[in-house]
């Protein structure tokens, strides 16, 4: 009961700075393994710079380390896992910006335009390399990472080819493809994330499994989230321009949902000719936007059917829910 | 004394024929489990096409199939080991051709050029996944194949910042320097193809490590016999353009030796105005492509000596020695 009661009035903020805090010794020592240029890449990348800690949230690690926790274990059991997934992730945002062409990433030049393309692409191969030496020695580890990444690769090649499908008609991207897609894209590793702390806390087979699904779930919500604020959102928040997924044409829900309303016969039209302030106010009219947000609740709902079902530590199941909560709930 | 004999007459081309015939079904089977297009890059960067079954000549595995076979193991032991080594091969083929800016691989347009930037990378790490899947139930393969591959990106990182370097003076890349850069970017692989394949026969450790070594000398002596062609190989041999390495300035071990010739003092102006006839005549009259010979007879004169101590099975140690003179006299 203590240990609820003191989980249930802990932020996700807390969760996310806590793990950043202990984590970021073993990640800080991994990189500084890499060829000096590479590690100096990889420091730009996580945004270690004049001493600040700026850089991602951190949601990987977080995952993993309370996916040890739930098992039962300290946090420490953890450790090697969020080092090995937040590796991975810095490393899929480098070349993702590569293939998207994303001159930005958090406020700032990405990394392909600081140091030219062939760099970050070296950089990129070189995080990820090093994500599967951290993980080499621990039985089962490189299985599940390297599942994940199968998964990864699929959706963003996936990703890649909604591009050049049309909006409408029998080629169009299905919801369900959209699904499929982000699962692979998103929801792969932070499935794996979860379970790769499970599996070094020493959680069974079945519940590490869980714990994937539950992950997957807790993805595609994030994605669905990702997608709304990518039309929506702050760019002062985001940090992407406003309506840059619109104007790329990407193949996100509330779009996909928007086009399979009434209303939305305009919206292939409008998004042709970038009218990207009309296209977003088409979308949420269409019922996209709401469509996007219920479909995140839907995920989201069915991860922590998962996670009631496990018998998980309750501190760390209470504040893995919390962070769950948080992922579509947010202003990135 | 029968399987000597016999060994002693195959020469390399039957040794890497025989190997590519052996695991071109399980490279294929694992390239299957791609998405459809992912599949389909890498069945272009291998070069299977309309039934031909064009592309490399298959070093790695073939390293790979000899290495179990030669801790006494049947070929078919070392499959999965070779299997993951061209894999990682065709990665780094695939994302060095972008960071060199290189149009042309085998006579073709480059996969970059052929799918485009993006596309290229993703094909990439998606078969540096699937490398690492292979191996990952392999105890100590996965440990072997991320060692290696973290001296890979080094190498690779020094080739990319040697460009940088002045031709002369303190600052200047050192035959030292070189050969760090080799071992990583070419012996590494090459090292790790012998040692997993090792692994996988069931040989004991300080022979998979001994393997690994000697690989590794194969490796530096394979990258500067690559120099001597990338300067005086016939075109329509290599599939590179005359001078290529020159224009670039590229530093080999035969423009480094003849850098630190008298008649060397020439060269970096004949360098700098792409004057590559006049630089290569200069540099052999140097003695540059004579020192890169006797660098690569001495890395593989190391090689061997390392091959010869161990207890080995005497037909595999054989092919494997004809392999190794193979790497050094070549046309690729």
């Amino acid at each position: 009961m203590t240990a609820v009661f003191r989980a249930e009035r802990i932020s996700a903020a807390q969760v996310l700075s806590g793990t950043r805090d202990l984590v970021r010794p073993a990640l800080r020592e991994a990189v500084a393994g890499l060829h000096p240029w590479l590690a100096e890449m990889a420091a730009y990348s996580f945004g270690w710079r004049e001493g600040a800690e700026a850089g991602g949230k951190g949601v990987r690690q977080a995952l993993a380390v309370l996916g040890a926790r739930a098992a039962g274990a300290d946090a420490g059991a953890g450790v090697p896992g969020a080092v090995a997934v937040e590796l991975v992730h810095a490393f899929s945002l480098l070349h993702d910006d590569i293939m998207d062409g994303d001159a930005n990433r958090r406020g700032r030049p990405a990394l392909w335009k600081a140091y030219g393309t062939g760099p970050a692409v070296l950089a990129g191969d070189a995080l990820f390399a090093l994500a599967v030496g951290v993980l080499a020695d621990v039985p089962g580890g490189v299985r599940l990472l390297s599942g994940a990444l199968a998964d990864v690769m699929r959706g963003q090649a996936d990703d890649l080819l909604f591009a050049s499908r049309p909006w409408t008609g029998p080629e169009a991207v299905t919801p369900e493809e959209y699904r499929v897609m982000a699962e692979g894209k998103t929801g792969a590793l932070l499935g794996c994330s979860l379970a790769l702390g499970a599996l070094l806390g020493g959680a069974p087979r079945p519940v590490v499994a869980a714990l994937d699904r539950a992950g997957r779930h807790a993805g595609v919500a994030f994605q669905l989230a990702d997608d709304v604020l990518g039309i929506w959102g702050r760019p002062e928040v985001t940090g992407k321009p406003v309506g840059g997924d619109l104007r790329e044409g990407k193949r996100t829900y509330p779009v996909l949902a928007a086009l399979a309303a009434p209303e939305g016969a305009r919206l292939p039209g409008l998004l042709r000719r970038h009218r990207t302030a009309e296209a977003a106010a088409l979308i949420e009219a269409a019922g996209g936007r709401a469509a996007a947000l219920a479909e995140a609740r839907a995920h989201l709902a069915a991860a922590r059917t998962l996670l009631d079902r496990l018998p998980l530590e309750p501190g760390a199941a209470a504040e893995l829910g919390a962070l769950l909560d948080a992922l579509t709930d947010r202003e990135r």
